[in-house]
């Protein structure tokens, strides 16, 4: 109840007491009562209660969401790489000579060092063989198909079962408080739009996310948008706020992240007019969930959650602030 | 009442002839009863009414606009153009070097047929000039203040008054209708911004438009965009198609368009399933507006003439087709 809130804090206080006095329906069910839910609560009412200083009209409610460790989980890998992995599998019978070539060799032998060992250009090489040369309409396809399919090697669910119960109660609570909700992807747009619709409620003209370039063509007279095998974006770190403004147009209201990849969108958000809310969700719960930061190799928060804490921004604790992760998990 | 429909034609006319009994009130009371507007009207009741077998649901309800010579005038040139060229005369001051420098020069001393003759590369030399090297609030404070106080040499109107009042019916409609309206401007994204919302009811993020390359950093810890004098990416011709993959990831039900530039959103559109609009605009309109084609070098229109026709897209006669052009040209 402190960080986001520049000016009259009294008064603020005043609106954030009234409306608990109102006893409301619980937005967050899944969150314990806690500083992080109740700033949550408290930044929602401030620009959204009619007679609230801080009032924000509707069509600047914007909210971004990172999305892999903020939405769903990116253990032991971010989950594209898995798609990457399954799918150098199914391609490997028409090249016979990934069976000698690094990263490709490494992934149909199981040995996931020697992938890890080719590098960064390894693992564009990956991306680029299963996200590329091909239609627009033959990896969506593909790639949706993977998503009904395969399964989370620890949990043994499906990776879009893998999505944060507390988060999609924040989205739900955004959007019924007249927000836009977007997702801001370090991750290729295109797998996210595939699911986000139905298991985010954000459809696919509201995810930002990296991309390869694309080609329009005809071919023998029908139109196709081709997947070229270079970058055209990477919506990562100071792409971030870049991915943002392209797509959007407007600064957030609202971000959310969880790993120094997200700093500059916080950033850039928290330097607008007024209240903002800048949350930082940080994997402490290794039982439930992964317990890392800033040693990690996946998603590592170092930067981030020194200048959260400095700040003031929302540092959520999953093991303290959340009741269950998964939405599989909830009773019935 | 033909083009768009695959299929049902008997179904479908069922339906249309149902409404029409319904005598609601005129979605589009500035266009002359012609066989463009009963196409229009026709297809959006085919795609909307419940029980129409063609319905489709809201969230694939996408309408996609060209702005230049659509949706407002872009002539005797891109109104963009007319941006740079206020703009250079008001850096001039701080640039001694522009009096003896094409394509400056040219615009310094009025001397247009200067200008045109630096070809392209002098374009983009004044475009880069004007549009980069601020920050994205330095520039949308100087491009809002323009739009504010530029006139049109011949109507002596702000810009933002040289819309069609014809097309802001139809985005009205289509709204109405369930539709999401965008525009897919081969113009900068970022100009359009500035009025898209107030002007055409269409906000910041569901404007896609050419785009120069922009970098987040700090300046002494305040985070900014700036704009680089570089292309990031040009939303035209085959362009089109991908620009809109890329910020929306559906494929228009309707797209609307007047130009060579736009055959390829217009084609892309079309090849969907099921039923779509594709909408023309033929600037035929001499005395109230401009008339030219083929032979324009601003938003020249031959190819995509010849495929409306062939396919019987909806080409819209500008002079026949419309009662008025302007807003300001309503009657009280």
């Amino acid at each position: 109840m402190k960080s986001f809130i520049k000016g009259n804090l009294l008064a603020f206080l005043v609106v954030f007491a009234l409306n608990l006095q109102a006893g409301d329906q619980d937005p967050l069910p899944s969150w314990h009562e806690s500083d992080s839910k109740s700033q949550i609560i408290a930044f929602v009412e401030a620009v959204t209660s009619n007679d609230s200083p801080y009032f924000v009209p509707e069509a600047e409610r914007i909210a971004t969401f990172d999305n892999d460790g903020n939405l769903w989980s990116e253990q032991p890998m971010y989950f594209q790489l898995f798609y990457a992995i399954d799918k150098v599998k199914e391609m490997a019978p028409d090249h016979p000579e990934w069976r000698e070539e690094q990263p490709f060799k490494g992934v149909l032998e199981g040995d996931m060092n020697a992938v890890m060992a080719s590098g960064e250009a390894g693992l564009l090489q990956l991306m680029m063989a299963t996200h590329a040369g091909m239609t627009t309409a033959e990896f969506n396809a593909s790639a949706a198909k993977w998503l009904k399919t395969a399964k989370h090697p620890r949990f043994n669910r499906l990776y879009t079962e893998m999505v944060y119960q507390p988060m999609l109660e924040v989205l739900q609570y955004l959007r019924d408080s007249g927000f836009k909700t977007y997702i801001v992807s370090g991750g290729g747009i295109d797998l996210v739009r595939l699911f986000s619709e139905e298991v985010y409620g954000i459809p696919p003209e509201q995810v930002v996310g990296s991309q390869i370039k694309k080609r329009f063509e005809l071919r023998d007279g029908e139109p196709v948008i081709v997947r070229e095998p270079k970058i055209f974006f990477i919506d990562d770190k100071a792409g971030k706020p870049v991915g943002i403004d392209n797509h959007i147009g407007r600064r957030p209201l609202a971000a959310s992240g969880n790993s120094d990849g997200d700093l500059q969108m916080l950033q850039w958000t928290a330097a607008g007019e007024g209240p903002r809310l800048m949350l930082l969700l940080h994997h402490t719960d290794g039982e439930r969930e992964w317990a890392y930061d800033s040693e990690s190799h996946i998603g590592r928060l170092d930067t981030a959650l020194e200048q959260a804490r400095e700040l003031d921004w929302v540092v959520i604790d999953m093991a303290k602030d959340w009741k269950v992760i998964y939405p599989f998990q909830l009773e019935d």
